[in-house]
């Protein structure tokens, strides 16, 4: 059974990421680039499911919408939700600003994944990850807080330091899109 | 003629500084205090139109919302749309932190307000004001970010040091407030 997946983002590193994932499992993968509106919420299930009710709307069935956050334990989950704003405007730097003399580091990636079928069923899938702040930025890969981010089941290297296909065996949405490809049968 | 608002928020805060502004012009005014959906985005104006048009949706015509934030420059217009949840993560705190060693403490507080009126139709009318950020947080008035804004045009005091009357004098919130008055025949 071949399956069709529109993958809805105005990201290049999610669309790589999730492309290689999905692909490798034979789905024919689609991406529309473009963005969709997104709801203020600190829960990422809530805020990717609007928007994949508006993606379902104009693009149809088949839609996936992937929506993902660090959250930082000693701030109280900041950025959260509105971790590309945050990068954005204080950036990296600014983070690690508010991290200085902080003892916890601990911080995790979240993420969840809205996947609308053919026929119009809602799915949510979520993943996450734990890992530590590192005290500078390192690497030049993935995006966004990735060069400060050290997964705890890693070997010390932050995401940014890591190959797409490395950082898939730990990341957040990695884990939700195992979900995904459960949920398609497309797994074991 | 009466016209009856039906303002949505709940923000005990926002409510105060809105009933006084509005019922002192004779305008009988109805708290609904609730919470609608908003939407991400570093437009104020956009992110209002949609949510007044779902308070519309559920309380009828004569619905006002109104949205704020902080944009200061040296940040990049952070924290801006999302001060709210910036507040309640990392609060005036963090913000200070940030701004340690940073020479240019400039800051607008921006307002828009949504109204829609009984017949449909949607106005939207803004307000700001310029100021600079305290190095400390001083007085116990106002909301959010108010004990660290001093505004430019002031004697010097924050925004949480004014009673409301006199906040309104100066604040954006206030600023918004007098183009719906005017819009709405009420002033002069």
């Amino acid at each position: 059974m071949a399956h069709v997946v529109k993958i809805v983002t105005s990201n290049p590193g999610k669309w790589e990421e999730l492309y290689t994932m999905l692909s490798s499992r034979g789905l024919d993968c689609i991406w529309i680039r473009e963005r969709v509106r997104e709801l203020q919420s600190e829960d990422l299930a809530e805020i990717v499911l609007a928007s994949g009710i508006e993606a379902y709307e104009k693009w149809g069935g088949g839609v996936l919408l992937e929506d993902s956050g660090l959250f930082v334990t000693a701030l109280g989950g900041f950025p959260g939700p509105y971790s590309a704003y945050v990068f954005r405007t204080i950036g990296v730097k600014g983070l690690l600003k508010l991290m200085e003399g902080v003892q916890d580091r601990e911080a995790w990636f979240k993420s969840a994944i809205c996947y609308i079928s053919p026929d119009g069923s809602q799915s949510i899938f979520t993943g996450e990850v734990k890992g530590i702040l590192a005290a500078e930025p390192r690497g030049t890969g993935g995006f966004g807080f990735d060069p400060i981010f050290i997964p705890a089941e890693g070997d010390g290297r932050t995401f940014a330091q890591m190959t797409v296909g490395e950082k898939n065996l730990y990341s957040h949405r990695a884990r939700a899109v195992q979900k995904l490809l459960k949920h398609l049968g497309l797994t074991g």
